[in-house]
Protein backbone atom coordinates (compact mmCIF):
# COMPACT_ATOMS: atom_id res chain seq x y z
CA UNK A 1 0.00 0.00 0.00
CA UNK A 2 1.79 3.29 -0.72
CA UNK A 3 -0.80 5.73 -0.17
CA UNK A 4 -0.29 8.60 2.54
CA UNK A 5 -2.18 10.39 4.68
CA UNK A 6 -1.01 13.53 6.50
CA UNK A 7 -3.03 16.42 8.81
CA UNK A 8 -1.60 19.33 8.53
CA UNK A 9 -2.30 22.27 10.98
CA UNK A 10 -2.17 25.63 9.10
CA UNK A 11 -1.93 27.35 12.12
CA UNK A 12 -3.46 30.98 13.13
CA UNK A 13 -3.81 31.98 9.56
CA UNK A 14 -0.39 33.93 8.70
CA UNK A 15 1.55 32.66 6.13
CA UNK A 16 4.78 33.03 8.62
CA UNK A 17 3.15 31.12 11.63
CA UNK A 18 2.70 27.71 8.57
CA UNK A 19 6.06 25.27 9.67
CA UNK A 20 8.31 24.44 6.96
CA UNK A 21 7.05 21.17 7.43
CA UNK A 22 3.69 21.64 6.62
CA UNK A 23 4.60 23.52 3.57
CA UNK A 24 6.53 20.66 2.12
CA UNK A 25 3.66 18.16 2.87
CA UNK A 26 1.16 20.59 1.25
CA UNK A 27 3.45 20.75 -1.79
CA UNK A 28 4.42 17.08 -2.46
CA UNK A 29 0.41 15.81 -1.76
CA UNK A 30 -1.67 14.91 -5.15
CA UNK A 31 -4.85 15.67 -2.92
CA UNK A 32 -6.00 18.04 -0.71
CA UNK A 33 -9.07 17.63 1.55
CA UNK A 34 -10.71 19.73 3.98
CA UNK A 35 -12.96 22.61 4.94
CA UNK A 36 -13.34 25.17 1.89
CA UNK A 37 -12.28 28.16 4.11
CA UNK A 38 -8.94 26.46 5.38
CA UNK A 39 -8.30 25.14 1.14
CA UNK A 40 -8.48 29.29 0.59
CA UNK A 41 -5.46 29.50 2.51
CA UNK A 42 -3.16 26.74 0.50
CA UNK A 43 -1.39 28.48 -2.01
CA UNK A 44 -1.67 26.61 -5.70
CA UNK A 45 0.23 23.56 -5.31
CA UNK A 46 1.93 21.75 -8.41
CA UNK A 47 0.14 20.69 -11.66
CA UNK A 48 -2.30 18.12 -11.22
CA UNK A 49 -2.72 18.06 -7.33
CA UNK A 50 -6.24 17.87 -6.82
CA UNK A 51 -8.55 19.61 -3.95
CA UNK A 52 -11.42 18.22 -2.50
CA UNK A 53 -13.32 21.26 -0.30
CA UNK A 54 -16.37 20.20 1.84
CA UNK A 55 -18.40 22.28 4.27
CA UNK A 56 -18.14 22.74 7.75
CA UNK A 57 -19.62 19.93 10.66
CA UNK A 58 -18.56 16.92 8.25
CA UNK A 59 -15.70 16.26 9.57
CA UNK A 60 -15.86 12.32 9.77
CA UNK A 61 -17.48 12.43 6.00
CA UNK A 62 -14.33 14.55 5.36
CA UNK A 63 -11.93 11.87 6.65
CA UNK A 64 -13.41 8.83 5.14
CA UNK A 65 -13.00 10.42 1.92
CA UNK A 66 -9.55 11.03 2.76
CA UNK A 67 -8.87 7.61 3.97
CA UNK A 68 -10.48 6.31 0.59
CA UNK A 69 -8.11 8.25 -1.29
CA UNK A 70 -4.97 7.18 0.66
CA UNK A 71 -5.74 3.74 0.10
CA UNK A 72 -6.25 3.87 -3.65
CA UNK A 73 -2.73 5.19 -3.29
CA UNK A 74 -2.63 8.68 -3.56
CA UNK A 75 -0.61 10.84 -1.09
CA UNK A 76 -3.16 12.99 0.37
CA UNK A 77 -2.96 15.75 3.04
CA UNK A 78 -5.97 16.69 5.11
CA UNK A 79 -5.78 20.60 5.91
CA UNK A 80 -6.95 21.95 9.18
CA UNK A 81 -6.50 25.51 10.84
CA UNK A 82 -4.68 25.67 13.95
CA UNK A 83 -3.12 22.98 15.29
CA UNK A 84 -4.69 19.58 13.37
CA UNK A 85 -4.89 18.01 17.00
CA UNK A 86 -6.67 20.46 18.92
CA UNK A 87 -10.52 20.85 18.16
CA UNK A 88 -9.96 19.95 14.76
CA UNK A 89 -9.05 16.92 12.10
CA UNK A 90 -6.78 14.60 13.51
CA UNK A 91 -9.10 13.48 15.96
CA UNK A 92 -11.66 12.87 13.07
CA UNK A 93 -9.51 10.78 11.16
CA UNK A 94 -9.21 8.37 13.79
CA UNK A 95 -12.77 8.41 14.65
CA UNK A 96 -12.97 7.55 10.86
CA UNK A 97 -10.13 4.45 11.56
CA UNK A 98 -11.75 3.31 14.18
CA UNK A 99 -14.63 2.76 12.63
CA UNK A 100 -13.76 2.06 8.93
CA UNK A 101 -11.86 -0.48 6.36
CA UNK A 102 -9.55 -2.40 8.66
CA UNK A 103 -6.94 -1.56 5.56
CA UNK A 104 -6.69 1.79 6.68
CA UNK A 105 -4.94 0.91 9.68
CA UNK A 106 -1.82 -0.15 7.57
CA UNK A 107 -2.00 3.04 6.18
CA UNK A 108 1.29 5.76 6.36
CA UNK A 109 -0.79 8.51 8.31
CA UNK A 110 1.09 11.29 10.20
CA UNK A 111 0.09 14.39 12.11
CA UNK A 112 1.90 17.60 11.12
CA UNK A 113 1.73 19.85 14.51
CA UNK A 114 0.80 23.54 14.35
CA UNK A 115 0.27 26.85 16.08
CA UNK A 116 -3.25 26.44 17.62
CA UNK A 117 -5.39 29.72 18.30
CA UNK A 118 -4.52 30.02 22.17
CA UNK A 119 -0.87 30.22 21.61
CA UNK A 120 -1.02 33.25 18.59
CA UNK A 121 -4.09 35.08 20.41
CA UNK A 122 -1.77 35.17 24.17
CA UNK A 123 1.11 35.73 22.26
CA UNK A 124 -0.41 38.88 20.43
CA UNK A 125 -1.65 40.33 24.14
CA UNK A 126 1.74 39.19 26.49
CA UNK A 127 1.75 35.85 28.53
CA UNK A 128 -1.67 35.08 29.66
CA UNK A 129 -1.03 31.32 29.59
CA UNK A 130 1.93 31.69 31.79
CA UNK A 131 0.60 29.63 34.19
CA UNK A 132 -1.22 26.67 34.23
CA UNK A 133 -4.09 26.36 31.69
CA UNK A 134 -6.62 24.62 29.89
CA UNK A 135 -9.11 24.62 26.76
CA UNK A 136 -12.48 23.84 26.17
CA UNK A 137 -14.67 23.90 23.16
CA UNK A 138 -17.76 25.37 23.59
CA UNK A 139 -19.38 23.57 20.79
CA UNK A 140 -22.47 21.53 21.79
CA UNK A 141 -22.69 19.52 19.03
CA UNK A 142 -20.55 16.92 20.00
CA UNK A 143 -20.73 17.18 23.94
CA UNK A 144 -23.85 17.91 26.22
CA UNK A 145 -24.06 21.73 27.98
CA UNK A 146 -24.16 19.23 31.30
CA UNK A 147 -20.47 18.37 30.49
CA UNK A 148 -19.07 22.01 29.26
CA UNK A 149 -20.06 23.32 32.49
CA UNK A 150 -18.48 20.52 34.32
CA UNK A 151 -15.39 21.48 32.63
CA UNK A 152 -15.61 25.21 33.41
CA UNK A 153 -16.78 24.41 37.23
CA UNK A 154 -13.55 22.17 37.31
CA UNK A 155 -11.42 24.69 35.77
CA UNK A 156 -12.93 27.67 37.90
CA UNK A 157 -11.86 25.67 41.39
CA UNK A 158 -8.29 24.67 40.02
CA UNK A 159 -7.88 28.16 39.27
CA UNK A 160 -6.41 27.63 35.79
CA UNK A 161 -6.43 30.20 32.63
CA UNK A 162 -9.14 28.86 30.33
CA UNK A 163 -8.87 29.22 26.62
CA UNK A 164 -12.37 29.27 24.97
CA UNK A 165 -12.72 27.55 21.65
CA UNK A 166 -15.22 27.69 19.18
CA UNK A 167 -17.38 30.15 21.60
CA UNK A 168 -19.74 31.16 19.27
CA UNK A 169 -21.45 30.50 14.95
CA UNK A 170 -24.50 31.32 13.65
CA UNK A 171 -26.38 28.20 15.17
CA UNK A 172 -25.08 28.40 18.79
CA UNK A 173 -24.86 32.16 19.47
CA UNK A 174 -26.08 32.12 23.42
CA UNK A 175 -23.30 29.47 24.14
CA UNK A 176 -20.57 32.31 25.29
CA UNK A 177 -22.82 34.22 27.06
CA UNK A 178 -24.11 30.96 29.10
CA UNK A 179 -20.71 30.24 29.59
CA UNK A 180 -19.68 33.75 31.15
CA UNK A 181 -22.90 33.84 33.24
CA UNK A 182 -22.17 30.44 34.85
CA UNK A 183 -18.51 31.67 35.42
CA UNK A 184 -19.69 34.41 37.39
CA UNK A 185 -20.78 32.33 39.87
CA UNK A 186 -17.74 30.57 40.49
CA UNK A 187 -14.62 33.33 40.07
CA UNK A 188 -14.05 36.87 40.99
CA UNK A 189 -15.82 39.67 38.88
CA UNK A 190 -12.96 41.41 38.28
CA UNK A 191 -11.01 38.21 36.82
CA UNK A 192 -9.33 39.18 33.04
CA UNK A 193 -11.41 38.04 30.15
CA UNK A 194 -9.78 38.49 26.72
CA UNK A 195 -11.45 38.61 23.27
CA UNK A 196 -9.33 37.99 20.75
CA UNK A 197 -10.30 38.02 17.02
CA UNK A 198 -8.26 37.03 14.35
CA UNK A 199 -4.99 36.37 16.15
CA UNK A 200 -2.12 36.01 14.08
CA UNK A 201 -3.57 37.67 10.93
CA UNK A 202 -3.66 41.35 9.70
CA UNK A 203 -7.25 41.64 11.39
CA UNK A 204 -6.61 41.08 15.14
CA UNK A 205 -8.78 42.72 17.33
CA UNK A 206 -8.64 42.69 21.25
CA UNK A 207 -10.74 43.90 24.06
CA UNK A 208 -10.01 43.66 27.25
CA UNK A 209 -12.81 43.05 29.92
CA UNK A 210 -13.55 42.02 33.75
CA UNK A 211 -15.51 38.84 34.32
CA UNK A 212 -18.19 41.02 35.87
CA UNK A 213 -18.84 42.94 32.47
CA UNK A 214 -17.62 41.05 29.99
CA UNK A 215 -19.75 41.59 26.72
CA UNK A 216 -20.20 38.26 24.41
CA UNK A 217 -21.48 40.70 21.54
CA UNK A 218 -19.92 40.34 18.68
CA UNK A 219 -17.44 37.30 19.37
CA UNK A 220 -17.82 34.83 16.18
CA UNK A 221 -15.83 31.56 15.20
CA UNK A 222 -12.76 33.54 14.41
CA UNK A 223 -12.87 34.61 18.04
CA UNK A 224 -10.63 33.40 20.93
CA UNK A 225 -11.86 33.67 24.05
CA UNK A 226 -9.18 33.87 27.60
CA UNK A 227 -10.48 33.58 31.05
CA UNK A 228 -7.83 34.98 33.49
CA UNK A 229 -6.65 33.06 36.75
CA UNK A 230 -6.87 34.86 39.75
CA UNK A 231 -3.29 35.77 39.01
CA UNK A 232 -3.82 37.26 35.28
CA UNK A 233 -2.93 40.97 35.54
CA UNK A 234 -2.09 43.95 33.41
CA UNK A 235 0.94 46.13 32.87
CA UNK A 236 -0.97 49.52 31.57
CA UNK A 237 1.16 51.32 29.29
CA UNK A 238 1.07 54.92 27.93
CA UNK A 239 -0.96 55.60 24.58
CA UNK A 240 -1.06 51.28 23.53
CA UNK A 241 -3.07 48.55 25.00
CA UNK A 242 -2.17 46.96 27.99
CA UNK A 243 0.35 43.85 28.20
CA UNK A 244 -1.49 40.65 30.08
CA UNK A 245 0.67 38.34 31.67
CA UNK A 246 0.14 35.73 34.24
CA UNK A 247 3.03 35.06 36.59
CA UNK A 248 4.57 31.62 36.68
CA UNK A 249 5.13 31.95 40.71
CA UNK A 250 2.33 31.95 42.61
CA UNK A 251 4.23 33.89 45.30
CA UNK A 252 3.99 37.49 45.53
CA UNK A 253 8.11 37.44 44.99
CA UNK A 254 9.30 36.06 42.29
CA UNK A 255 12.65 36.51 43.09
CA UNK A 256 12.35 34.05 46.11
CA UNK A 257 12.39 30.93 43.83
CA UNK A 258 14.71 28.87 42.75
CA UNK B 1 13.58 54.77 21.49
CA UNK B 2 14.97 52.17 18.94
CA UNK B 3 15.41 48.99 20.83
CA UNK B 4 13.38 46.21 20.16
CA UNK B 5 12.77 42.59 22.20
CA UNK B 6 11.08 40.00 19.99
CA UNK B 7 10.51 37.02 22.65
CA UNK B 8 10.33 33.57 19.96
CA UNK B 9 9.25 29.58 20.50
CA UNK B 10 11.12 27.43 18.57
CA UNK B 11 9.23 25.11 18.42
CA UNK B 12 10.55 21.07 19.76
CA UNK B 13 13.28 20.82 18.62
CA UNK B 14 13.36 20.34 14.31
CA UNK B 15 14.08 23.13 12.07
CA UNK B 16 11.23 22.04 9.81
CA UNK B 17 8.85 23.09 13.07
CA UNK B 18 10.79 26.83 13.44
CA UNK B 19 7.65 28.91 11.89
CA UNK B 20 9.31 31.32 9.10
CA UNK B 21 8.30 34.02 11.47
CA UNK B 22 10.56 33.23 14.09
CA UNK B 23 13.33 32.22 11.85
CA UNK B 24 13.28 36.18 10.31
CA UNK B 25 13.61 37.40 13.75
CA UNK B 26 16.19 35.25 14.69
CA UNK B 27 18.16 36.56 11.45
CA UNK B 28 17.49 40.28 12.20
CA UNK B 29 18.35 39.96 15.75
CA UNK B 30 21.67 41.74 16.77
CA UNK B 31 21.65 39.97 20.31
CA UNK B 32 20.34 36.60 20.91
CA UNK B 33 19.42 35.99 24.86
CA UNK B 34 18.60 32.59 26.32
CA UNK B 35 19.23 28.94 27.87
CA UNK B 36 22.39 27.66 26.41
CA UNK B 37 20.50 24.77 25.05
CA UNK B 38 18.18 26.74 22.93
CA UNK B 39 20.63 29.06 21.57
CA UNK B 40 22.50 25.78 20.66
CA UNK B 41 19.27 25.47 18.62
CA UNK B 42 20.18 28.04 16.34
CA UNK B 43 21.99 28.37 13.50
CA UNK B 44 24.85 31.26 12.71
CA UNK B 45 23.70 34.39 12.29
CA UNK B 46 24.60 37.42 10.61
CA UNK B 47 28.44 38.87 10.99
CA UNK B 48 28.18 40.88 14.56
CA UNK B 49 25.17 39.18 15.84
CA UNK B 50 25.90 38.56 19.83
CA UNK B 51 25.25 35.84 22.03
CA UNK B 52 24.03 35.97 25.38
CA UNK B 53 23.81 32.11 26.96
CA UNK B 54 22.94 31.88 30.66
CA UNK B 55 22.02 28.50 32.68
CA UNK B 56 18.57 27.53 33.30
CA UNK B 57 16.60 28.53 35.94
CA UNK B 58 17.84 32.71 36.28
CA UNK B 59 14.31 33.57 33.78
CA UNK B 60 13.96 36.84 35.06
CA UNK B 61 17.86 37.96 35.45
CA UNK B 62 17.89 36.86 31.63
CA UNK B 63 14.85 39.08 31.08
CA UNK B 64 16.49 41.77 32.80
CA UNK B 65 19.39 41.77 30.79
CA UNK B 66 17.10 41.01 27.25
CA UNK B 67 15.57 44.45 28.00
CA UNK B 68 18.49 46.79 29.08
CA UNK B 69 19.90 45.49 25.61
CA UNK B 70 16.63 46.65 23.95
CA UNK B 71 16.75 49.84 26.22
CA UNK B 72 20.34 50.25 24.81
CA UNK B 73 18.97 50.41 21.32
CA UNK B 74 20.10 46.46 19.93
CA UNK B 75 17.43 44.46 18.94
CA UNK B 76 16.62 41.58 20.64
CA UNK B 77 15.56 38.23 20.49
CA UNK B 78 14.76 35.87 23.86
CA UNK B 79 14.76 32.31 22.57
CA UNK B 80 12.46 29.45 24.30
CA UNK B 81 11.59 26.22 23.16
CA UNK B 82 8.40 25.17 22.07
CA UNK B 83 6.18 28.32 22.39
CA UNK B 84 7.45 31.32 24.33
CA UNK B 85 4.02 31.76 26.03
CA UNK B 86 4.07 28.05 27.62
CA UNK B 87 5.97 27.37 30.55
CA UNK B 88 8.73 29.57 28.84
CA UNK B 89 10.23 32.95 28.69
CA UNK B 90 7.12 35.54 27.70
CA UNK B 91 5.75 35.59 31.16
CA UNK B 92 9.45 36.37 32.99
CA UNK B 93 9.96 39.03 30.52
CA UNK B 94 6.56 40.70 31.65
CA UNK B 95 7.22 40.18 35.47
CA UNK B 96 10.82 42.03 34.66
CA UNK B 97 8.62 44.89 33.13
CA UNK B 98 6.19 45.02 35.65
CA UNK B 99 8.89 45.66 38.43
CA UNK B 100 11.41 46.97 36.41
CA UNK B 101 12.63 50.43 34.65
CA UNK B 102 9.30 52.55 33.36
CA UNK B 103 11.19 52.73 30.27
CA UNK B 104 10.92 49.15 29.58
CA UNK B 105 6.82 49.65 29.38
CA UNK B 106 8.09 51.85 25.76
CA UNK B 107 10.25 49.13 24.27
CA UNK B 108 8.94 47.21 20.78
CA UNK B 109 8.44 44.24 22.40
CA UNK B 110 6.73 40.93 20.78
CA UNK B 111 5.92 37.69 21.24
CA UNK B 112 6.29 35.18 18.60
CA UNK B 113 4.29 31.87 19.28
CA UNK B 114 5.79 28.24 18.70
CA UNK B 115 4.45 24.73 18.34
CA UNK B 116 4.62 23.50 22.39
CA UNK B 117 5.47 20.41 23.44
CA UNK B 118 2.42 18.90 23.78
CA UNK B 119 0.72 19.52 20.61
CA UNK B 120 4.17 17.77 19.36
CA UNK B 121 3.72 15.11 21.74
CA UNK B 122 0.11 14.41 20.59
CA UNK B 123 1.22 14.32 16.75
CA UNK B 124 3.61 11.57 17.11
CA UNK B 125 1.19 9.52 18.53
CA UNK B 126 -2.49 10.42 17.36
CA UNK B 127 -5.28 12.62 18.63
CA UNK B 128 -4.61 12.55 21.90
CA UNK B 129 -5.90 16.48 22.58
CA UNK B 130 -9.01 15.86 20.58
CA UNK B 131 -11.16 16.42 23.49
CA UNK B 132 -11.15 19.30 25.83
CA UNK B 133 -7.50 19.43 27.30
CA UNK B 134 -5.33 21.18 30.29
CA UNK B 135 -1.71 21.31 30.73
CA UNK B 136 -0.08 21.84 33.96
CA UNK B 137 3.32 22.21 35.28
CA UNK B 138 4.71 19.84 38.16
CA UNK B 139 7.50 21.95 38.83
CA UNK B 140 7.46 23.09 41.84
CA UNK B 141 10.12 26.06 42.41
CA UNK B 142 7.88 28.48 41.88
CA UNK B 143 4.19 27.14 43.04
CA UNK B 144 3.50 24.89 46.20
CA UNK B 145 2.74 21.26 45.00
CA UNK B 146 -0.61 21.99 47.27
CA UNK B 147 -1.69 23.63 44.15
CA UNK B 148 -0.55 21.12 42.09
CA UNK B 149 -2.39 18.96 43.85
CA UNK B 150 -5.89 21.25 43.44
CA UNK B 151 -5.38 21.03 39.72
CA UNK B 152 -4.58 17.80 39.26
CA UNK B 153 -8.17 17.06 41.37
CA UNK B 154 -9.85 19.68 39.10
CA UNK B 155 -8.43 18.41 36.56
CA UNK B 156 -9.28 14.91 37.33
CA UNK B 157 -13.01 16.08 37.93
CA UNK B 158 -13.43 17.79 34.54
CA UNK B 159 -12.80 14.42 32.88
CA UNK B 160 -9.54 16.95 31.11
CA UNK B 161 -6.84 15.50 29.39
CA UNK B 162 -3.99 16.21 31.06
CA UNK B 163 -0.66 17.33 29.92
CA UNK B 164 2.21 17.44 32.49
CA UNK B 165 5.11 19.35 31.50
CA UNK B 166 8.16 19.71 33.74
CA UNK B 167 7.35 16.32 35.19
CA UNK B 168 10.60 15.66 36.28
CA UNK B 169 14.53 16.58 36.74
CA UNK B 170 17.54 15.93 38.54
CA UNK B 171 16.49 18.80 41.22
CA UNK B 172 13.19 17.18 41.66
CA UNK B 173 13.22 13.30 40.08
CA UNK B 174 10.17 12.15 42.50
CA UNK B 175 7.30 14.88 41.06
CA UNK B 176 5.98 12.82 38.52
CA UNK B 177 5.74 9.75 40.90
CA UNK B 178 3.83 12.00 43.22
CA UNK B 179 1.97 13.21 40.46
CA UNK B 180 0.69 9.74 39.57
CA UNK B 181 -0.18 7.89 42.90
CA UNK B 182 -2.71 11.42 43.61
CA UNK B 183 -4.09 10.84 40.21
CA UNK B 184 -4.82 7.33 40.79
CA UNK B 185 -7.09 8.01 43.70
CA UNK B 186 -8.93 9.53 41.29
CA UNK B 187 -8.97 8.31 38.11
CA UNK B 188 -9.81 4.82 36.44
CA UNK B 189 -6.84 2.27 36.39
CA UNK B 190 -6.87 1.78 33.00
CA UNK B 191 -6.49 5.43 31.94
CA UNK B 192 -3.46 6.00 29.43
CA UNK B 193 -0.87 7.12 29.97
CA UNK B 194 2.22 8.42 27.48
CA UNK B 195 5.07 9.25 28.04
CA UNK B 196 6.75 11.22 24.96
CA UNK B 197 10.10 11.81 24.73
CA UNK B 198 12.15 14.36 22.59
CA UNK B 199 8.25 14.61 20.80
CA UNK B 200 9.50 16.81 17.19
CA UNK B 201 12.89 15.67 16.70
CA UNK B 202 14.69 12.41 15.63
CA UNK B 203 14.90 11.24 19.29
CA UNK B 204 11.34 10.34 19.79
CA UNK B 205 10.19 7.73 22.24
CA UNK B 206 6.68 6.90 23.26
CA UNK B 207 5.69 4.77 25.92
CA UNK B 208 2.32 3.89 26.61
CA UNK B 209 0.93 2.49 29.86
CA UNK B 210 -1.84 2.29 31.89
CA UNK B 211 -2.25 4.54 35.08
CA UNK B 212 -2.57 1.63 37.30
CA UNK B 213 1.03 0.74 35.90
CA UNK B 214 2.43 4.10 35.07
CA UNK B 215 6.13 3.92 35.73
CA UNK B 216 7.89 7.15 36.03
CA UNK B 217 11.75 5.72 35.53
CA UNK B 218 13.35 7.42 32.92
CA UNK B 219 11.31 10.40 32.43
CA UNK B 220 13.16 13.84 31.83
CA UNK B 221 12.80 17.33 31.11
CA UNK B 222 12.35 16.75 27.60
CA UNK B 223 9.34 14.30 28.61
CA UNK B 224 6.26 15.48 27.73
CA UNK B 225 3.66 12.90 30.18
CA UNK B 226 0.04 12.91 28.85
CA UNK B 227 -2.84 11.78 30.79
CA UNK B 228 -5.92 10.59 29.11
CA UNK B 229 -9.41 11.37 30.04
CA UNK B 230 -12.23 8.35 30.68
CA UNK B 231 -12.75 8.63 26.64
CA UNK B 232 -8.87 8.40 25.70
CA UNK B 233 -8.60 5.32 23.73
CA UNK B 234 -6.12 3.09 21.87
CA UNK B 235 -6.46 1.70 18.00
CA UNK B 236 -4.37 -1.45 17.68
CA UNK B 237 -2.20 -1.86 14.50
CA UNK B 238 -0.47 -4.94 12.71
CA UNK B 239 3.44 -4.51 13.54
CA UNK B 240 2.97 -0.91 15.21
CA UNK B 241 2.74 1.28 17.90
CA UNK B 242 -0.97 1.72 18.51
CA UNK B 243 -2.69 5.39 17.63
CA UNK B 244 -3.91 6.87 20.76
CA UNK B 245 -6.63 9.30 20.61
CA UNK B 246 -9.43 11.40 22.33
CA UNK B 247 -12.68 11.41 20.30
CA UNK B 248 -14.30 15.04 19.90
CA UNK B 249 -17.78 13.42 20.65
CA UNK B 250 -18.92 12.21 24.32
CA UNK B 251 -21.23 10.03 22.21
CA UNK B 252 -20.78 6.48 21.27
CA UNK B 253 -22.45 6.60 17.73
CA UNK B 254 -20.12 10.14 16.34
CA UNK B 255 -22.54 10.25 13.71
CA UNK B 256 -25.60 11.04 15.73
CA UNK B 257 -23.51 14.50 16.21
CA UNK B 258 -24.28 17.58 14.17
Amino acid sequence: MSGKLTVVGLGPGAPELVTPAVRKALEEATDLVGYFTYLDRVPPGPAGQRRHGSDNRVEVDRARHALALAEAGHTVVVVSGGDPGVFAMAAAVFEAIEEGEPAWRALDIRIEPGVTAMLAAAASVGAPLGGDFCAISLSDNLKAWSTIEQRLEAAARGDFVIALYNPASRARPEQLGRALVFLRGLKAADTVVLFVKAAGTADLQVRIESLGKADPAGVDMRTLVLIGSSRTRLIPREGATPWVYTPRSEREAQHDAG
